[in-house]
Order: structure tokens, then sequence, then C-alpha cells
């Protein structure tokens, strides 16, 4: 018997009870043990729950019972959730959480405990919800050099972007839609600013590295200026907008002499992006996420699925009870370190822009850039062009000159 | 030390060779081992080769060597590569394939035989080539009852279908090209006829259920009966026109009682599908797969990339003989019994169909099908219609009563 405590009965830790109990039998069949919910630790009481029984208050029954092998940590936050989650692994006992906060702050620091301690620190659920992506970095894709990563993980924001799509909507529009859906938070800043895709595409990219990409030295930008005039122009070019996390590897990634020599290893950015409607990535939409991994050998990967909610963020979880079950006592190795990735400076990394300025601008775009891209949209008195590969410190120094005549600008997936 | 010997040198074989070789830091760093490629096994020299040396033609030096740990075979077909794999497996030594054609006739003997061993047999490559597919499967969705599995998993006839939406080209005229390319065989059948599909599903739909379903009873049908004129009136109709084999689990799959009163356990279908353009499957394109999976819990999820080619289908391959190297004398268990599943009569299975018929047909088609959706394309002297769900055997029903004037037809993924 594997006896696993659920650490916050919320949204989350509620769906982990709600798939071991459903899915029982398939667990403990594939498991070969027989998985049991010994407690849910709580601060509230849930009179009438059909696991009431299981509800302590007390987290110290939990760490001190020897027979919970297994602790689901769903409580979110750094605070009680980094206390208990290093009390569990110290005490012997694999944490699986989907607590990407924990993870991007602290995941080296739970991985180093872990294996002191022949346990696991597992989180398939902190980037992607309900998709299977860190287990397949980890296993399937182990032995490739990955060049870049590409993830729709915020399903909120893609919510949002996909209805402005739709519905020629703009962003105050749909973002007290998503509010009132409750897609949204009341301050909707962690995921309109980009904040939670960042701490997610940071992880992925020490999973890329096996090194510590630092999430508060990435280049954040959220949705909140892109608008619908932006996406009519997209539309007219064959493009939609999607909100990106990016991780690309560059020189001294794999190689020990580029990086002795001092040079970046990574170019990760959060941005709004213009993406080919083409692109596979452009149908994830609605709250659905999708991570693009771009292997050496394997060339384009892509992994799609539910980036939130209840059941499918718990399914996840629940995948890494399984390997924890399956592997009691035994610590699997994850390969990310505690040393910093040196991240490359991102004025100096390049992409294509796309901009809209007010209809006097063309001269000015076109005699910096003469193979700019001018998109035609009839009836409209702004314009809008695709401008070739730059430097971002160059757009930046192109911006200023434009001035006022620069009503709106997105970086261009490709 | 680990020693690999490959099986074949031709496209996979050489692909391998080349993975392992590239990537042998990345490789030996998350395997924590040496691996070394000591044999490689074809009846042909291969003067000037860089890996010359490595090559035997004598199967028996690789069996006979007990410090081979891990044999690829990439062979193809069920003569010698079936002696060789068992050869393989009862002397200890883990098997990683691409030829699925052994997996879907052998792979439960197989499997027995390996755990019998303490040893592997693994195909990771068998399916959607470079494609993470059968780990995701027997790890992150391991705890699911899967309810469905779609996927494109046919490189060739997916090259064949992108071609003609784009370039309103009829079959004929896109198989000559592909068999110019080298995408197509001379004899194309067992791409165009959905054989190969068939061998695949068959695969996956084994995996979902941990029984046996048997390919030869699997109801297929290929692309060779979709033309142009079906592609303009799928375009019409919002929808593009995709080969997928597809397996629904059914009431029995995962319900004693159901299945103790003899009811079927799955359907199992090979066939041409309209698709409609925004589902993500849809943007599944030229050579690339793409695998659609819905769990229980997690609800829908996709898994995409090159369905075939040299260096992503080896990279399958390594990414098994990383996960062989992590397990030297470990058996890892697999879900796959040799008992067969009961599948549906595809004739009492439902689905919607599309219809192209003789323009005089469409009172016979509205009064049988009042709620039957007219397509209208102007200028064409032929009808088409989108007809509800039925009975397959309704359908044919329906066919037969048409007679002349039913055209063309094609089912409707939903």
């Amino acid at each position: 018997m594997i006896n696993i405590a659920v650490l916050g009965y919320g949204t989350v830790g509620s769906g982990v009870v709600e798939v071991v109990e459903t899915n029982k039998k398939q667990l403990n069949k594939k498991t070969q043990q027989e998985l049991n919910i010994k407690y849910i630790l709580d601060l509230r009481e849930f009179p009438g729950d059909p696991y009431e029984d299981k509800i302590v208050h007390d987290v110290d029954i939990i760490m001190n019972d020897p027979d919970v092998q297994i602790v689901c940590e769903t409580m979110g936050g750094t605070g009680a959730a980094y206390k208990f989650t290093k009390a569990a692994l110290e005490a012997g006992k694999s944490v699986c959480t989907s607590n990407k906060a924990m993870v991007a702050a602290h995941g080296t620091e739970m991985l180093e405990i872990a294996k002191k301690n022949n346990c696991n620190y597992m989180f398939e659920a902190s980037v992607g919800g309900g998709i299977p992506i860190i287990r397949p970095l980890m296993t399937s894709l182990c032995h490739e050099y990955v060049e870049e990563i590409a993830g729709i993980i915020n399903g909120t924001t893609n919510f949002m972007l996909t209805k402005m799509e739709r519905e020629g909507a703009d962003y105050a529009e749909v973002l007290k839609e998503a509010q009132k859906l409750g897609y949204a938070e009341q301050d909707p800043t962690a995921d309109v600013e980009g904040h939670d895709t960042c701490r997610k595409i940071s992880i992925l990219a020490s999973l890329m590295l096996g090194k510590t990409v630092n999430f508060e030295k990435v280049y954040t930008e959220g949705i909140s200026k892109v608008t619908a005039d932006d996406f009519a122009y997209a539309a007219a070019a064959g493009y939609t907008i999607k909100l990106l996390g990016t991780a690309k590897a560059l020189e001294a990634a794999y190689d020990d002499e580029a990086r002795a020599a001092g040079k970046a290893e990574v170019s990760v950015k959060v941005s709004s992006y213009m993406v080919p409607v083409n692109h596979p990535i452009a149908l994830v939409n609605d709250v659905m996420n999708g991570v693009f991994v771009t292997g050496n050998m394997v060339g384009e990967t892509m992994y799609y699925g539910s980036g939130a909610g209840k059941l499918p963020t718990a399914s996840a979880v629940v995948a890494d009870i399984a390997e924890c079950a399956k592997h009691v006592g035994e610590n699997i190795k994850v390969f990310w370190d505690a040393e910093e990735a040196k991240l490359a400076d991102y004025l100096e990394t390049e992409t294509a822009f796309f901009v809209r300025t007010s209809a006097d601008a063309a001269d000015a775009v076109f005699e910096q850039f003469p193979d700019a891209m001018n998109i035609i949209v009839d009836g409209r008195n702004d314009a809008a062009f695709i401008l070739p590969v730059m430097k971002e410190k160059d757009f930046v120094a192109f911006a200023e000159k434009l001035g006022d005549k620069l009503l709106g600008r997105l970086r261009i997936y490709a």
C-alpha cells in the first residue's frame, strides 16, 4: 500500500483526489501498487465532503507518518509550500506538485534534497497543465540537443487572444469577460503581463540546458498592449497573435569552448508574437496550451492539451504520483543544476517585427527598411508593416525615431 | 560501457548510428553510461563508410558477444527480423526497433521473452516516426482511461493529401510526384490503401487497452478514392481531408461486466476522413504526423512531429536505447497482453458521412435524410451533402440505393 497526502484541498488538490479515486483501478494496475489517499491537509473544514474524514489541519501528522510515501503539494505560493515540501523530502517522501512558483524559484534546491533522501520531486503539472511535456523532455528527448522551445503556456491569455481574434473585440472587453467567467483573476497582472508564462518557460529552458534560467532576468512582455487593430492587420497578412514563451539555445549552450569564452547560452523571451496561421501552434486556441520543441535530430515536435483546469492539471500530478509509486526509495535523476545559465542580452538578439504606424510614417519606414512589407487593409487610416529581422536594440532605436507615429508593434515568430 | 549492435544498415539503421555518434556526449550524460556502437550487421559491404570497421555479416558474432547489451532491429519485415529479435532477447539483450510489422504481428511474444530474460523490447519508432507517443502513453497517461486515439500516422499519404488540397491536384498526379520524390514506393499499396496506418493504429489501440488488437480484423480504407472534387467540397464546408487511424474505447473496454456480457471493447478503423479545418489535427501537413489522444481525466492531448525520415525515426530508436541503457538487467513492464480485444463489427458503429452525388440525386438524399446539409459550390454539375450520424450498415444500404448516382463518400471526424 502506498499512502498519499494532499496538501491544499483547492481546485487542483481536490482534482488530484478525484483523479486518484475515479481511476484507482487503472492507477493500481499500472503502478502494480495499491494507492490510497490517506490525508488531505487544509485549514478549512469540509463538512459533507466525501473525503471529510481524511482532512487534517496539522501538517506534522503527515510528516510524522512513516506510512505516507507521496505528498502532493497543491497549495501554491512559496511560503508554507516551501517549508512543507522541504520537510516532506527530508523525511524521504516524494513530492509531486503543480506549483510553478515553487519550481521556478526553488526547483534545484528541492531536487537536491530529494536526491539525498532517495525520493523524488516531480512537477509535470507546473507547465502546460495536463500536457505531458516535462516527462517527454526528460525521457524521450533526453538525448537530443534541444534547439528551441516555444510555448503557449498560459490559458487565460490564450482564451483572451482567441476571443479578440474571433470577435474583433478589444483587450479591455475580453479581459472583463475572462474575469466574469473566472478565467482571469480580479488582478490579472500575473497572466496578462506574462509573469506566469515567464516562470513556465524558465522551467522548460532550465530543463533544456540542465542549468538554471533565472526567471527574474527573462525579458517579459504580456498581451495588454495588443489591440483589435493589430488583429485586423495580422489576419490580412496571414497571421494570428499568440503570447509565447520562447527559449533558444545559443552557441554556448552545448559548446564548452564557447561557454568558456563567456558567450551566452540561451535567449529566453516572453512576448506577444504574430504566428503564421498555418503553423501548428496557431491552432492552439481558447484555454488550450501547446509547446513546440525542436531537437537537433528529431526536428520539430509539438505537445498539445488543456493548459489549465482542475482535472487536466490534476491528471499531470497523478502521472507524477504513478511515477513515484513505481520508484519508491529510488531517486530518478533530473539534469537541472543550480548553476545559472548565461542569458543573452535581449537587446542583442534578433527578431522580425510587425509595426502599426500613423499613415504618414510610411516614408520613414521605407527609408530605413526598403524591404519592409506593407500590409494593406482597405478603409483604414493607419498603416502597418512587417520589418525584416534585426537586433532588438536596432528596433528600439527605430521606435524612438518614429515616436508618436508608432501605434503598435509585435514580434514575429518564425 | 554499454555496447550496441545495429541490425540493418539502411535508412533508419544508418540514422541510429548517426544520432548516437552526433549526440554521444548528451546521450552519455543523460544515461550516465558510456555508449558505444560495436557492430553493424548488414549483408552488404560499405567501403569507405566511416563505420566500415564495425560491419559484420554474421549475426552470431553479435548474439554470442556478452558485451552487447542493446540491439537495434532496423531491418524491417518479419523474417530474419523475427529470428534475430527473439535470439537477442533470449540472450538477455534489449531490442529497440522501428519495425511496425514486427511489433504489430509479434509484439506480445517479444515482450514476454524480454520479461523472462530481464531485458526490454521497445518500439517508440514503430508509430509516428520521431514523435514521442508510445512512451507518453505508457508513462504520462498510464493512469488515464484513454477514450479515443486518432492519428495521422502515415507520412506518404499525408504528403499526398496535403498536395491535393493545396494544388487542387488529383490523386494519380500526386501519387506520381510522391513516387518521383521517393516519398511513395513504386508499389504504393501499403501506404495508399491504409495498411501501414492499420498496423500503427493497431499498436496504439493495443497499448490503450492492454490487449491485442488484431490488425488483420481492422476495417481499412485508404486514400485512393479521394478526388479533387471531394477537396473542392470539403474546402467549401470548412473541412480538409486526412487519412486517420482511429480507435475508440467502447463500453466493455474498461468495464468487466460489459466485457463478461460479450460486448465489444473497441472500434478501430482506418479511413479517409473530412476533418474540420480548425481542429488541431487539420494543421498536420506534408510528411508530418500527429496523434490525438483523449483521456477521461486529461481530456484532449496531441503529439506532433516528423512521422518518417532517417533522423527523426532514428531519434525515437535512440530514445529507446537511452531508456534501455538506464535499465540494464531490469524489465520495464509493458501492459499489453496477447489476449485479443473484442473489436466492434464496423457495420454496427456510427459515423457521419459526406457524400458526393450526381446532381439529380438531391431528392433521394433529402427524402432519406431531411437533415442532410447541402454543400453549395458554384458552377459544378454534381452535388454534395453532409449526412447525419448513422450506423455504417445503414449507410451501406443507402449507398446501394443511390447506385451510380453516388460519386464519392468520406467519413467525417468529429
